[in-house]
């Protein structure tokens, strides 16, 4: 397995950790997004959505999303049920993470640790809609330890990426106590099985 | 089965096609988006995310997420091959769509078919936005008649759904002549077994 992916989107660090957690080997290929490597002809012909990451497998075949890629790398293990409604809970929080999480955490972290800008410069609506998504969280979280089947799951890998990269970019989360304790919660379960490059 | 849905909204289309070409039998309730019917107390107990669609089980049990919600209604069926590399296939576009798609193209056809806009005064960006998305479809199309593993799949029913909303809504699709044809193929292929309500 190649993961080719950037070190600092969460999206690429999802498959990683999923991979390293299972112990599945890969060698990584560093795209650098910001540099336009998604964009180089022969990036869109592996993926023409021209985005990472990307998984191919030794046989050529190739998987684009990462949630899509975890999902796919999870089946049959601990991190995804084998019960389908279970998966569907499951489902219901990735594709929540794509639609209402990431295009507003991610975005406004991006703005940070990418683009260099000041939390406080980040437009109002913007950051608006990226703590109402971690407000969302903290609110089932302080009902449940874990997002789906009261277990850990991919789902949990999932959001956790994002979440935790804005953590470290230095936005408020003084008013999400049970997303701090469960990111340090995902640390001590999701333990890398294998150490990959 | 219930399904809460907004018969406007392409999301809760995609579960009303699926449970109609499934011939699985429903009862729909109408949840008026715009008229708050997704933010009142006794819909956020049922989905804290205040979304539609939803789909409540004669069990009790609660699934929200359209593309979470087909891919479980289609497991087993000819909508969703067995194969899990295939449905990782078919899992890509459904978290594409989320993604990629629907937050322009859906976003777009909102302005026009539910605020009144004309197409001329949308925002350029997000109507490039939503062209390039529509572009992405028809480079794809070009080559493939479906989506996913060269068959019909929910990754179609998904991501025909805000398609044929934008070309209803009088959006250009004069450069997509292959995403028309496909959206033809859809109707001719995903012909519902039941007449629900």
């Amino acid at each position: 397995v190649r993961i080719y992916g950037d070190r600092r989107s969460g999206n690429c660090l999802k498959v990683k950790l999923t991979a390293d957690v299972l112990g599945i080997p890969y060698a990584w290929t560093e795209i650098a997004v910001l540099a336009g490597e998604t964009r180089t002809p022969d990036f869109l012909v592996m993926n023409p959505a021209g985005q990472v990451p990307v998984v191919a497998f030794d046989d050529g075949r190739v998987l684009a999303q990462s949630n899509a890629i975890i999902r796919y790398l999870a089946a049959g293990s601990n991190l995804l049920p084998s019960d389908l409604f279970a998966q569907a809970k499951v489902d219901e929080w990735l594709f929540w993470e794509q639609y209402s999480h990431e295009p507003y955490v991610a975005v406004a972290r991006y703005k940070v640790s990418y683009l260099g800008m000041a939390i406080a410069d980040i437009d109002p609506t913007l950051l608006e809609k990226a703590y109402g998504a971690l407000t969302h969280l903290e609110a089932h979280l302080n009902k449940d330890d874990w997002l789906a089947n009261r277990a850990p799951s991919i789902a949990d890998i999932s959001l956790a990426a994002y979440t935790r990269l804005a953590l470290e970019a230095g936005f408020d989360f003084g008013a999400l106590p049970s997303v701090k304790n469960w990111l340090s919660r995902c640390d001590e379960t999701f333990v890398p099985r294998s150490t990959n490059p």
